[in-house]
């Protein structure tokens, strides 16, 4: 696998920082997941339960060992600095300071391990003025400027459905990582850190080059797309259809196949000024069409005409969607004791060194015994550590 | 730099190829990308432009070189050839097909060069049903169930602001490059893949999680947490804020803050799920304290407080803000011909080889003679292909 005999040591719970280790685990590194005795990622007790077990939990930490770890304790640091001698990679996502303080600053670090990639995942970065605010998904949402050009002008700013900020500082975080390791035989170990506010930030995209050539924030356009129209959700027969017909000649294909070629010859939907400027009536005019036959019927004739065109699905139609399951994107994980758990699949494929799945969500603690004894701990030792709680 | 020494010849245009090599060429790679003559990507002419320069194609196309080449000639063909035999990444963003049509499939890229990485960027994948479907950011959130989370109940299924396909589609198809990088000693060449929908599928976490577990597709919640309450945004004497008190612990010590502590002691809020059922009495009793104070003092108090706590900001606000600013994601680029032009800075931080500007996006064509003068070609055999229109 592509990160075969890459170690990483992964001090990270909830989403962002554990998407990221999911990441380089579902590459094939040896992930190695520290966890609370007795608690663990707040995340094994979150989200959709079945029995007892979080299927999120089981999503977003496949393919990883457990081992439980008094950090409070001096004898616990003691082990977490054993393990990072001879890892590749330590992830963390505190907030900035707080692993200086239990003791591992960038000096000990260093010392510890001169080759080691120290990956942090925050809320806000390591410097400036917020650096000791808490920080959380929604709030990088709001900070980042995503909320304000997301939904309707009426409804005021909202937040994506899914948690974006975690996920793409999760990603990030991850790339960097992978970058490092690329540059690692050069460069050493060093620090990568992604954010969730500046990842959101990055993402913005044309949104924020207009607002940096005209001073103007941009207003939030729900479906309809800021330049172009005809463009967004028309109305079936039996439901919606989503349309993206990007410039003047998908515009052309699109009519002609809804018999409304013929608009392009009225000055008023000539050009894509006159039709932006009349959107809502060539909407209509649209829509009329479209009404007559079903989402299935439009899917095929507005696609075959090199228009880009699908149905707008719930979550039973993506998991049951015939492209979607050929792409294996979705997977049933036997884990014991909890039978088989549904979860999405690896959306990089890579040919020569795919990735898979090894492992499943680890029970807590399953590997400490194990990855102690890799260390050279001998069962007494083990055994010292586990009556005195730090295991 | 991260990827210094790494060359990247790149046949993509609009967005989500040219993020990715972006994404390689801030961390170092030597992007060359391969534009039609006369003509460019399209985003040259796309999005907020000023005198006639696009900030958007300036913010995607930093730090790369651009040479045209006409890849429907036979001449421009063999260019081509000759580029991929010393380059170790090709990334495209074509249909699955279009290249091996092009005379570029797998069994010549091979033979051209066994330790080339491939990079594909597309709309559903490289096999499978839709394989020839084209494909746009608003199919695909439309198509990975996006859209069916993002929004109000009551306004339906909503897009995402920023072209999230896109660039999550990118940034995987970025990430999975440096991973083949980092195998390549091991591996060779190989193929990487990213698609529009896979990428927006995997980020659907605790919501396809739950729709495993249920059967039952979840519904969209707008601003509020679809399972912690008080949460959301609330309206302060001058604005909103967005508060994210994600556990019991973070509610009560938010509570405590308003002064509202007491409520805890009532059954109809003791709980989460008794707050949850009564959701919009707490928000009531909430908002009217926040009504009290400006949004300032709330982000002070409520920060302070260790509760995850910002502004909604515009990107007015965002790219004045004091920890924007410190993170540096706001760069000002010179572009001869064209002044300074603002962009947003780099995400991922790297601290012994950090991402930089080395050169403004280039105008079209403005590496031409420098890569084929590396290539080894004569000044006669450069102005023949320019004579014929082949650069």
């Amino acid at each position: 696998m592509a990160l075969s005999g890459i170690r990483i040591i992964d001090l990270t719970r909830i989403l962002a920082g554990p998407f990221c280790s999911m990441l380089l685990a579902d590459m094939g590194a040896d992930v190695i997941k520290v966890e609370a005795p007795g608690k663990g990622d707040p995340v094994r007790g979150q989200g959709a339960m079945k029995d007892g077990f979080s299927w999120y939990y089981a999503q977003f930490n496949r393919n990883k060992k457990s081992i439980t770890l008094d950090l409070y304790a001096d004898d616990g640091r003691a082990v977490l600095a054993d393990l990072l001698r001879g890892a590749d990679v330590l992830i963390e996502n505190y907030r900035p300071g707080v692993l200086d303080r239990m003791g591992f600053d960038a000096d000990r670090l260093r010392q510890l391990n001169p080759d080691l990639i120290v990956t942090s995942v925050n809320g806000y970065g390591s410097t400036g003025p917020y650096v000791d605010r808490p920080s959380f998904d929604f709030i990088a949402q709001a900070m980042s400027g995503f909320m304000s050009v997301n939904g309707t002008v009426e409804d005021g700013p909202l937040r994506s459905g899914p948690p974006m900020s975690d996920l793409v500082a999760g990603l990030y975080a991850a790339f960097g990582t992978a970058c490092a390791l690329a540059a690692r035989g050069r460069a050493g170990g060093q620090r990568v850190e992604a954010s969730l506010t500046n990842g959101l930030i990055s993402m913005l995209a044309y949104l924020s080059a207009e607002y940096f050539i005209t001073g103007t924030p941009p207003v939030r356009t729900g479906n309809n797309h800021p330049i172009v129209a005809p463009y967004g959700l028309f109305h079936a027969a039996d439901g919606d259809v989503a349309v993206a017909p990007s410039n003047d000649a998908f515009v052309r294909r699109f009519l002609e196949v809804l018999d409304l070629g013929h608009l392009l010859d009225d000055p008023d939907f000539a050009s894509n000024d006159a039709r932006m400027a009349n959107r809502e009536r060539i909407n209509v005019l649209v829509n009329e069409k479209i009404g007559r036959q079903t989402v299935d019927h439009w899917i095929e004739v507005i696609n075959k005409a090199g228009v880009p065109c699908g149905r707008v699905m719930g979550l039973d139609e993506v998991f049951d969607d015939p492209q979607v399951l050929a792409q294996d994107m979705v997977l049933d994980v036997p884990h014991p004791g909890h039978g088989d758990v549904r979860m999405t699949g690896f959306p990089v494929k890579l040919s020569g060194t795919p990735c898979r799945l090894r492992l499943p969500a680890p029970a807590l603690g399953a590997h400490t015994d194990q990855v102690l004894r890799d260390l050279g701990y001998g069962d007494d030792r083990i055994d010292a550590l586990r009556r005195q709680g730090t295991i």
